[in-house]
């Protein structure tokens, strides 16, 4: 079998996330999988580093597949190119060893949240950006922030459906700055539950409109209880930036 | 009677550009005036500075308009903010003398043309830019741009369909510079014909390509025949990016 590592962008707006689901489906996944299997003549199945949720974005999901006879990269990123559309880009198509396996083999994943953060509304970010019309307090942020760092059972922050694995999950670092209008929130882990990320920004936004202390956080993160965690962030606002292996 | 200016931004994408026309079509005038005639409560005309076509976006589109009552100026936005759809942005609303007109006062206009310039495409930028796979020679394009500098009949390079009023216009500045994978170029003027910075600008692209000789501009303007020209470029690429009274 012959191993291929794809890295994509895409704008998720139309699709129900990157997963293949049971029927036809608009997903990511389910889009480049037609298209590889009409390709190669067989049906073809691919493994993605980073599972973004229904209208999430990607700007360098990785996935893997194999293929029984052998191709040239540039073929296969021509042959995608061609018949994806244009709201899926593959960035580079290529060969790597049968070992290689873009979910397995994650060591740590970032994601990126866009904050609009002016009182008018940006008509061309209103599908890549969440409004927040108040000036957020970015200094309380970045302490709230902390508290989210470092190995916690995230299940208040999360919507994970499975109460069987584990719900710990390590966060690296959160980083926030402001950029030009936006605020631009950076958090990266080994791993994130169903929405996690989502609802610490969603936290983090409550905490620069004044709205949460962020002294509230160990303490519900303790308590395990979702009804205890605030604010779900939009899914356009989401961005899957980048996974390491 | 008290004068309001507007200062607009707006995702073109859904509208069949700026201008009101006569029935019930979606322009990005006759939406804002429905919803400032609703306000007043008697029909209100806004003059905009400019007429940008079907597809094309505004970062800085300037309108005026005229009530019988006074109003405060933030009541007027918030009314707007309220009740325009999310791709048109009221950035600013301003009294000022009764004899200013966002139409027959400007002095001149700045267009914003957007290219991706990649070979792969860039799914977030897909309806704001216009994608050319192949790298451009932006040194060619910038001593090309030097030949629509100055006072032309420009004709040639514009659809526009009055044959009795002048077809001269002036260019102040053709600027082209490059921007992590975009190729940014700002033509400014003091006015410009139907469709005229999109045939200058396909133009450039062509030059840039190899496919056409800057040289060939000079004979094109003073042919004064359309035939000769070349590429119109995409609307989703142009944006009206500023006006100067």
């Amino acid at each position: 079998m012959y191993n291929y590592k794809l890295i994509l962008q895409y704008d998720g707006s139309r699709y129900k996330g990157w997963q293949r689901l049971g029927g036809g489906e608009n997903t990511v996944q389910g889009r480049i999988e037609n298209v590889l299997s009409e390709m190669a003549g067989s049906k073809i199945e691919i493994n993605g580093g980073g599972r973004t949720d229904a209208g999430v974005h990607a700007l360098a999901q990785v996935a893997n597949f194999k293929l029984t006879e052998k191709m040239p990269a540039f073929e296969i990123k021509k042959y995608l190119y061609q018949y994806l559309p244009q709201d899926i880009s593959v960035k580079d198509v290529s060969p790597v060893p049968e070992s290689f396996h873009a979910r397995l083999k994650v060591k740590g994943k970032t994601y990126l949240y866009k904050i609009w953060n002016e009182p008018e509304t940006n008509p061309f970010m209103r599908k890549y950006s969440m409004h927040v019309e108040k000036a957020l307090n970015v200094s309380k942020m970045q302490k709230a922030a902390e508290h989210f760092i470092g190995k916690h059972d995230f299940t208040a922050y999360s919507n994970a459906k499975s109460k069987s694995k584990s719900m710990e999950r390590e966060i690296y670092a959160i980083t926030i700055e402001k950029d030009n209008g936006f605020i631009l929130i950076r958090v990266s882990g080994n791993g994130f539950l169903y929405n996690m990320v989502r609802k610490i920004v969603g936290t983090l936004i409550e905490v620069g409109l004044g709205e949460t202390e962020a002294r509230s956080i160990p303490g519900i993160l303790h308590s395990k209880e979702r009804s205890h965690a605030g604010l779900l962030a939009d899914a356009c606002g989401l961005y899957l930036e980048k996974i390491e292996f």
